[in-house]
């Protein structure tokens, strides 16, 4: 927006970003008439898109790196605008588990805490139960009118009613393994901190745990007995620094802090050291091979990237977007990119 | 003895000393006669005294503040000479617990360690039993002939036979209340660290691990579900810093490091600083009036004693043993004393 001038002009400008970054098919840009269904659909459900520059866009998410650019939800978009902690944890939880989740999302709930989680069963589904009366949100990996799974339908349409259903995909999108993952960056993305109740060792709880620590929030585990494999994850998360926790106290202790800061800073902050001009073609096409030949499919963090190719981050960000365009590089987790 | 030259000055001394402290009774000390009976009461059961300065003393317990002077051991006093970890816990410990601390004891016997426990009921039994086949000594808070609970009867035979009991108390004193927390210190005194498994809060064994960090020792801790009351105390030590233990290699993980110095440099250690000179009787009687009144019924420190009063530690510690011997003073965890 800031190179082109307006909307128009961005995707106008698309297809030519990502040719330059050697996409061979021409990039198909959405029509307007693909749009105004899309939009159609949301309004039918009675869900609505919020984009990242809108007033009740989540501060929080919105201070991510790679925060979704349009999100859809449905229920009270109020709940958007207060302080969140995601509550996650294992599908197959045990009973205690389930228990202690319903019951510290309630209490954090009446510490004033909106709960965020992704509606799955187990731990996910017990934290949104626990925080229905005081605020809850649910964080879906496919489009926002997909219930997943079948029997957290009644689960879902509460939270439609009473709370927010959010989701990136577009409405209709069958929830997929691939989802997972980006939708697991939104629900530490919208939140201080995400608190892990029973966790397997490489279970998907613990990829929020590191999102959450890539994006500089708050990570907090329920401890448990060393016989019950549903607690190895989250016992290995409090032996590498994370916040043991046995009550909702434990969570605000650590969280007190944070309140004295008014969460719509958290927005201006991302302003804070943006590139003060833009680049110019001559320069980008100085720096495109260069770019590329420092890329590997091991995932490299964006960061060391500009300290090693000596270029503007505005320059390498630039880049980065006609190669990410023309399909020849993954965003992976921590702002780190891989090539294709 | 560096004071008076022998054995037979230093008992001659005493009854002055004690009433040089303030004491309005006289001193009395042991009957010849009386310490012959106790060593004859020891032989008849197969037990012997082991004094601070011999070389079967454990190393690691020489090395603590208040180490008992003498020791009464039975069984096999090779034990004490290799290194050792504590394993102590609830009394009212869960199956779980228990099945915890005898499955780790043996683990930690197969990797060479002798486990300390205070062979109660619970966690302490458990882990004596996983010991057993590798290397286990249980020091008792009564005399060393004192079968304390009597449900542990076979548990205590086993160990005098195939382990090593110990104990500070003359022979034929049975356990009471206010023995435990001085045999604790000598528990951790023995051993490079203390795991606790399963204990509430304010109980025995975090007393244990409290004269552990006083001892410079290491802490670990077993988490468990914060809906059991009985691991409260163990999540709250590794809250507190302590290791989080799952399995035995947690611990040799932490422990390896001091492999490397061997267990007999831990007594040389104790005389680097000692002090070169004695105190005068002048000296000793112009402070002695200066320390009593510096001292409360709350426990101080005997170091900030000693910064407090601007005077060498040797004149200080001397008066201090005037002020126990009259009975004026008690010795608190963490060589801190309080005034009676």
């Amino acid at each position: 927006m800031g190179r082109f001038g307006s909307a128009e002009a961005v995707l106008a400008a698309l297809p030519e970003i990502a040719r330059r970054g050697g996409r061979a098919r021409p990039l198909a840009i959405a029509s307007k008439a693909a749009a105004e269904r899309e939009l159609a659909a949301l309004a039918a459900i009675g869900a609505k898109l919020i984009g990242w520059c809108e007033p009740h866009y989540p501060a929080a998410l919105a201070a991510i790196e790679d925060a979704p650019p349009l999100i859809a939800v449905l229920g009270q978009p109020h709940l958007l605008e207060r302080r969140a902690i995601a509550v996650v944890g294992a599908r197959n939880a045990s009973g205690n588990g389930r228990r202690f989740a319903r019951d510290i999302a309630l209490q954090l709930g009446q510490h004033g805490l909106v709960v965020v989680s992704g509606l799955a069963r187990g731990i996910d589904a017990a934290a949104h139960e626990g925080s229905l009366p005081t605020g809850s949100i649910a964080v879906l990996a496919g489009g926002i009118d997909q219930v997943y799974p079948e029997e957290n339908r009644a689960l879902h349409e509460a939270i439609a009613e009473r709370g927010v259903l959010m989701a990136e995909m577009p409405v209709g999108t069958e929830p997929q393994a691939r989802h997972f993952p980006r939708r697991n960056r939104i629900i530490s993305g919208c939140a201080l901190g995400v608190l892990v109740v029973e966790a397997a060792q490489r279970s998907g709880s613990l990829i929020t745990a590191r999102y959450a620590l890539d994006q500089g929030r708050e990570v907090f585990a329920v401890p448990g007995s060393p016989l019950d494999p549903r607690c190895r994850g989250t016992n290995d998360l409090i032996r590498k620094g994370a916040t043991l926790v046995e009550s909702a106290e434990d969570i605000m202790a650590e969280l007190a802090p944070h309140f004295a800061t008014p969460l719509a800073e958290r927005r201006r902050e991302m302003f804070v050291g943006a590139p003060a001009g833009l680049p110019s073609d001559d320069d980008l096409a100085a720096a495109r091979q260069q770019v590329v030949n420092l890329l590997s499919p091991s995932p490299l963090a964006v960061d060391e990237l500009v300290r090693q190719c000596h270029l503007s981050p505005a320059i390498v960000v630039t880049v980065l977007l006609e190669l990410e365009l023309a399909g020849r590089i993954e965003r992976q987790p921590g702002n780190q990119v891989s090539l294709l």
